[in-house]
């Protein structure tokens, strides 16, 4: 039987990758990448420098797909992100199907750990439930951007006791959870976090890279500074990821 | 200058350490190794194989501290932890000064990730805040026992775009969280899970270890098996570590 692996393969830092992950790796016949654009190069070559260093003996090969790409604007957000694991479960059946022999191993490589805000096991699922092709998987976990934020910030998700929320910068712009002090945001294209001057933020871009960016301080104190500096980023990178901790003082 | 690392370790199979962190754990001198009773030996252990099979040259010390212990029954839960804190950050304070040598490198090893209900970085923070001694420190992100249940369960944290709220059972006690339909819940002795019956439960516990155990389903079809199972493990083992997301349906 075909067997896949969802890896977890840390932010950006080569060195975040765990010991389960890189016995994984040494297993993998086939990898399978799914590009988005030249946007993404950097992330393309940071993979495959991780595939470089830990994998001894390479035997493997790397299939390339192009992954559908989602409506930026759609009138519902949720009909859109549907539509698009739609296309994006045709691309995984086809590569796990047609590039995988009866008995070889394939691997998605995931940034940061698989359970966030990642629709890998959503789609390998989607493809089990088709029946179209039998298979066995397993997941390996990785290390977080938001650990990765956090370590360097040197500062703790929640406060003794106390609940912490993570949600997406959409969900954020609706106003700040009711039932958390501490929220940790993903996905936030329009720097949500100004909407709260008087909280302090531990902002984050490019975790765990030579890029890495990091500011933290009352909001109303460094905002200017991250809008300039994401800005500035994005621009001289032509793509930017970032996260942040806000919290409530 | 004495250097500090808090280094995260993964939820227990030593195969979750990453490579940053294996790199760290060779450059330290003295481990400091805070022990809480004969409950938790099997965890003390479990840490000396790490450093066992990871420290290529051991030159290490390792000193063990007592833990002092909290109430567990406290007429105020956040009054007892903040009184707990400040006789901890007494010992981690003693710890650094007394057996630390300039120059050398300390290390407290947390299991999981140490941005997740984990008090080293506090504690570190208010010894240096004490100016009684000098030190840098670095954190090293480990792979939470919350990724390692969902890897084991082959799910996300969260459904597409939609937030997620990391809390503990006593906070669960006082109602589900109004902003969220996935709850991670971390610190639950109660089975507070058993309150919700229409939703679904992922449980896990000793999480990446030979005696891990896990089972899913909706809470009133699995709630009696996990209070049993959980009943039996902790009398046969002395302690228990167990997590569970909780997801409406």
């Amino acid at each position: 039987m075909r067997k896949i692996f969802v890896i977890g393969i840390g932010a950006g830092d080569p060195e975040h990758v765990t010991v389960q992950a890189i016995n994984r790796l040494n297993e993998v016949d086939v990898f399978f990448v799914l590009t988005k654009g030249s946007e993404k190069q950097d992330l393309v070559r940071l993979r495959q420098e991780i595939l470089e260093r830990y994998v001894k003996e390479p035997a493997y090969r790397v299939v390339e797909a192009r992954d559908p790409d989602r409506d930026r604007t759609p009138a519902n957000y949720e009909t859109a992100v549907t539509d698009w694991h739609r296309l994006r479960t045709d691309v995984y059946e086809r590569m796990i199907r047609d590039e995988l022999a009866d008995g070889q191993r394939g691997a998605f490589l995931v940034w940061g750990d698989p359970a966030l805000y990642d629709s890998t096991i959503t789609l390998v699922d989607a493809v089990l439930a088709r029946k179209n092709v039998e298979f066995g998987y397993d997941v390996i976990p990785g290390v977080s951007s938001l650990s990765v934020l956090a370590a360097q910030h040197r500062t703790a998700f929640n406060r003794i006791g106390k609940p912490v929320q993570i949600t997406t910068g959409r969900r954020l712009a609706e106003g700040f959870p009711a039932d958390a002090d501490d929220v940790l945001v993903m996905l936030d294209a329009n720097n949500t976090f100004t909407k709260f001057p008087d909280m302090d933020v531990f902002w984050g871009a490019y975790l765990g890279t030579p890029d890495e960016i990091l500011v933290s301080g009352k909001v109303s104190d460094v905002a200017d500074e991250i809008v300039t500096r994401r800005a500035e980023a994005r621009e001289r990178k032509g793509w930017i990821m970032d996260t942040y901790l806000l919290r409530r003082t």
